[in-house]
């Protein structure tokens, strides 16, 4: 409803800015983490390349609002093709917030009370997964979130599909999205094998700089007294990521990822102890969707080196002879294998 | 229904009469938070200040109560637009008390059980953020309330709307007041990630001037005795403080912060550590709103100045080798940079 | 229905009975704590002390036995008021026990459910606090009370209404009452946060004196043997404590405190160090009331003197180094300061 | 409906004999804890001298099934009297068993359920307080059950009225039974001052002369065998103590307790620093009783010594410097006293 | 429905067989608790039993399958001795298993729920505790249960019937049944107290000569190829093990226990230190019942010896000097006394 | 409905992929628990193999999709034969997940709640575990699952039948499915009481060897970018192990183990001190599978070799004077008893 501040108009806050487009190029990323200082414009950024992305087409009636290219994929669908033509419509793509003190039947989805008390049947009626299928689900605070609630949003997020067994009610519908969470981890941290789940995690932090802090504060006032002033003045820059986005896509199907990537993928996973083969199936596709978006040819191991910190930091043990951050054992264990 | 106690006759206390200004001036400073003893005055000077503001005029019909200059902001203005002619009312300024025991359904709003027993409909019930549209919304001993509620508040008054996704429900609602929390520190502190998230933060004390204690006791004995002849007595007192609030509201549009100001504030923040750029922003806007309320042309480094303490005192952390005050420790640094 | 122990019959417990008679003719004093052994009266003296009471004129028809001198103060009466005649009718003066294992429904007052499920309406159905309206209100143990309960409690009876905000109702009804709460330390203590919200405070402990326990057990037995017949023993000296209490209501009206007293007031406050200026406050309104009771034409220092004690014993700090009892500690500055 | 084992049949346990006997005389005695070893006849007891009672005649229709000599008490009662003429039929003492999950609803009585729903009216159901009215009230494991619990069976047991405030009901219906507590320390403590709320506190143990233990042991089997036969062996045994009891009771009301033993009873109490003025209380009541029982014409201090124990072993705080167990404590303060 | 592992079958395991045999001869000895390694065949020994068993004989239409010669001990029979006559039909030995997540409601029986809903009535529907009236219960891993619920089940298995105080219905129905309890003391003890209430206590332990584990396993094979065939293996055997049960049935009622015994009885468990006289009347119960079923005219002390451990091996203290297992201390005490 | 992974072109994990083929073959096993590293491709070779097997027939209407040869089993089929003759269809092998945050309801099955307020009768629903009859079912994060749900899953696998005593419903349907769980051990562990309870237990890792890991990434890549083509690739290898279980299926009976063999599976079972006689039966039946597999005339101490650590290694008892791994202290008996 609203005008949502522009994605780039953002200062600074580079590396959160290039996983958010890598995974809305290539979804199956699996989650996006943000860590860092509270007031350092992650929701913003979510919501700004939301609302930069162009409309969605969807089919007309589809709780789910799949796409028609698409349709079967849910019991709505099934269920209108059967009548004689499918309608579509064009929807903006979906940022969904997880309010805090949602209930989880709002998030699953559950029984139509409403309908069970009325006419006594058993309805399912959508919760935010749906609302959030094709889109960005975005949840403030991850970290203060019950364990089990996150494992199961990383679970369906990693499905692509949301699986009902309650109250009675047996059923799937699709809900592919991008799953952002932020936290403060000071705050608490997530347990390592909830952390492990998300495909790319980036840090933020407040800029030290007075002058770019000054050009932040700026900013936000001028967008506060006029947002619609202040969205004109970057709805070129805000264009071409846009573009930047769909040939991106347009191009990933035709990137595969050469046996020496795949091969230094393996050495800097083993060199950095990560655990399972999640990180390398992260950098693959990571650095597949950086050379798309980069509208590279060919996925080199420069790709891969890029994508190295955000895809593999979240994965590490806690060393207790080595102190040094995660993301300074990857850069390290980088600069000796690119050497 | 009964007198409140006049806002001018408050003895004493400046530092938290000036906050309430500032956040009746500019309600986006994002709240108020009020620490010190019991029996000091917070809930008198809050129900005061709202006495004396002019009544203000609602959208009749509108459960929300809304401004007829922005109707459309909620569902109930968008139906009554579809009829005829919205007629309007005037209505005193809401102070909602959020009272020990509340149910967090009241305090969100809630399906109309009522209305889905009897009819078989579901129709949102609103709850006290909707009362408060507009208003103050005063929560006693805030640091007794749960953390995620205390969140759930500060959110919505950040946000301005009500964003209800429970019981099947699926809305939003504005929801613009200033939200005003108290507490006693001795019974338990705020978590510091919640104390944050209030704009200003001021402490109040018992006085210790025996003369000026006498004064307090003797004032409250006369209001207590007969309220209509106290109020009448500090009613022109009370004007003047409408007066200057309305003036500062017309003014604030109108006033800019210059750079020297901005790069102050950084500096500043940068010197206390406080995290994030929250401070900088409630240093600007808190600054802006009093150089309104003293009529003053540019915002200047004095009004900064006057604002540091309050807008800061609550964001830094407790260092363990530096036993000083957090307001202390500001006055330090504000001394230092204005030196 | 039964007959209660005379108030009169009561041996010993001078402090105890004297602050009960304080809190009846002065309500707004804000509850009396009892604290002491059990099996020493406490209950008893409440139970006699109502008993005693001329009976009160209310509203007939109205839920809350309103005043017919204050209609209009509740729902019910607005409604009767509408009709022809308001007719009244006269009631026992209420003593309301708050029972162990009282639902927080009944204590508040609830939605009505019987109508609610018959006739689909909400309805508020009057708790404990509206019963004990005009009376007292007796809780036994309260330190075993949740601290919320208590809280909300003292709120009720300071503010002199209730206010409802949950299942969907959003009243408030007038609750002016006594607040007495009774206790035994050992068993656990109230939090100081919440011993500061009583007006007064008492200690009661079993007598040492053998001649004075035989005469207690004696007087019990005689009671339990024969009600009607030991009550009319006293029925005499109830009567005058009647006229005692009936006349310094009407006499408190009239007598102000002077600056001397409020100046020694706050200063036997600085002396001990009680926060806030609650202590003040309730100085004054037990001075006074005690004047009213003896029929004196001011209020003195001594009339400050004696409530002393009582007034500011629960609100002093325990003192590390100090292991007096706070009692004591009063009297020990009060010998100085009246010296 | 099957065969109580005789209460004369009992082998031993002298002190818990009496304190029962002293209970069926004196009621208002107010309870009786048995502390001790499992399997030594607690129950047994308990139900071997209500089945030896003569049947009680009571109010027919009346739920509280109330004497017709006291009709009134109750609200069946005032119901009743309203019709032509009340029919009376004679019942059998009750003994209430509380078994373990008992609910509270059922404890207390509720709301009925089965007439609110089907006829949309409150009507209360009478609980387990209501089937004990008259008789007895059994609690094995007193010490299992929660404090809230027991506190409230105990302020039952002591007012004899069950004053319900829940669910929208709101009455209060006579409760007068002996309270008889059971437990076993071994497994847990009563909170003392749950203890001191009991009158009389006798310990039963297992016997350790072998002749006393095969002796219960063959009595036992030849009652399992053939309860019939077994009971009319005891027959007359048991209609000496029904005798004994009922004119204890006729006697009772015209036995006065002198100032000698009242003054004696107050000494023991300081000597063994019981708290508050319930141990004298108790003390009066159980030595009249124990009187009456023998048949003595004045109360005098042997009767009070042989109460000693019983009535104060749970009012001593235990002490730390002093390792003697209450009974023995007691016991020297009584040969001291009566030296 | 499917055919049980025989009970004669079973390789070793010879105390846990007699114990069973004789709960079966004789239930009042309070339940067994068989103690120890999983795998060792406990389960399929109760399954196997009740399967050897003659059927019962029952009152048709009653819920409880009373027996027609003890028609009128539950409300069913009576309700249905006033129709014409009472038809009876055969049924198998019930053997009842507590399944891990049973709700409390389905052991104790509830009120039908749908009657309730459909018919406005309120009707009991009897639980486990009906079903297993005249059989057997079986809790496996009996440690991992509620306490309270265990209690309540030695309740009932003590008393041989069943109190309903809950949901507003109040009855009691017969339920005699043998309570069999499983449990590996590794996972988690019983408390004593809860020990102490059953009658028997036997320990299992995986064999270790290596020729019998590896006929258990041959023979559970061969059973679970073909568990038609395998049972008519062990068929005679079984009849035989069924005719002495029968044969020590009818002979109970007949056998004495002399004073020698009892004495004896007593001073083994005056030796051993076990509390209360429960010891005492299960070692009279228990060794009469091996008399019945070796066909012994009398019982003597060989039959008390060879039932002691398993009647006491549950009641000793744990010593904190003597480190001996129970059974072992009992095997002195006994070496001792018949010696 | 998706394209599955294929079975065969899983990379390594020869001991994963060898223990489901037993479970596959010899259901009786009693479940396999599946110990390691996420991303290792646990759930992906389940569902692998569910997928190769052929579809299997089933009664038509019956909501446990029994056996055609087995009808009779449930209360569906009892009914269904009542009519004139039964239908049959072809179902894919079930493989059912329980998802996080199943509720139980769901996985026992429920009463139908539709059914019973809109028609008043009780019919059961039902769960996971009547949906993965005859089939898979699937435990992620089994460590993460409360105990007592384990517990009765397992309890459930092994007999075969689902019991359900709750919501007034007493009912039990054929449950027989393959059990399989898997973990992180670091995430906490399973009681060892409840990994006993698996028949089977196998460890993954993620591999270390770089060439094996770049072959994972190759293949997931390629099957992820075209499911079709990959299956399309690994046909014909997934047939050859359809075959291998089928014949193994059909062999099985045939084949009996000598006493060699058990003699030597006992004495393994003694030598690593594993408790019971799990072990040893759960070796019969493992190497009889793995002999049926392999096409094998006899069961050999080969086949019995190739199974010990599988079905030893959870249920040896952690030993803190030998620090070796559980497989290593098994392999090291199996050299001594094999030299």
């Amino acid at each position: 409803m609203s005008t949502p501040y522009p994605f780039s108009a953002l200062v600074g806050q580079d590396e959160m800015k290039r996983a958010i487009l890598i995974a809305a190029v290539e979804p199956a990323i699996g989650g996006l983490l943000v860590l860092g200082d509270r007031g350092t414009g992650k929701s913003t950024a979510v919501r700004g390349l939301a609302a930069l992305l162009p409309k969605m087409r969807a089919v007309q009636g589809c709780r789910y609002h799949c796409d028609p290219q698409a349709i079967g994929g849910c019991d709505d669908c099934v269920h209108l093709k059967q009548g004689v033509r499918v309608r579509t419509e064009e929807l903006p793509v979906p940022v969904v917030d997880l309010p805090l003190g949602a209930s989880e039947d709002r998030v699953l989805g559950a029984l139509d009370l409403e309908r069970a008390l009325s006419q006594g049947v058993k309805v399912f009626e959508p919760g935010l997964l749906a609302k959030a299928h094709r889109g960005f689900l975005y949840i403030d605070e991850v970290n203060l979130l019950e364990d089990h609630l996150v494992d199961l949003l990383i679970d369906v997020a990693a499905s692509g599909e949301n699986l009902i067994e309650r109250e009675g009610l047996s059923l799937r519908h699709p809900a592919r999205f991008v799953l952002i969470g932020s936290g403060n981890p000071e705050e608490g941290e997530l347990r390592p094998q909830l952390q492990d789940r998300f495909g790319l995690s980036v840090e933020v932090r407040t800029p030290t700089d007075i002058a770019e802090r000054v050009e932040v504060v700026r900013r936000r006032d001028a967008y506060e007294r006029d947002p619609a002033a202040f969205s004109a003045q970057w709805a070129k820059a805000d264009a071409k990521v846009r573009r930047q986005i769909l040939q991106a896509r347009d191009r990933l199907g035709a990137l595969t990822v050469g046996d020496d990537v795949l091969q230094r993928a393996a050495e800097l996973c083993v060199a950095v102890g990560s655990d399972g083969l999640r990180g390398e199936l992260t950098l693959m596709r990571a650095a597949r969707a950086l050379a798309a978006l980069e509208g590279a040819e060919t996925v080199t191991l420069t790709h891969l080196r890029d994508v190295a910190v955000s895809a593999l930091r979240h994965r590490l043990r806690r060393n207790p002879l080595d102190d040094t951050a995660s993301g300074d054992r990857i850069e390290r264990a980088v600069a000796e294998l690119w050497a």
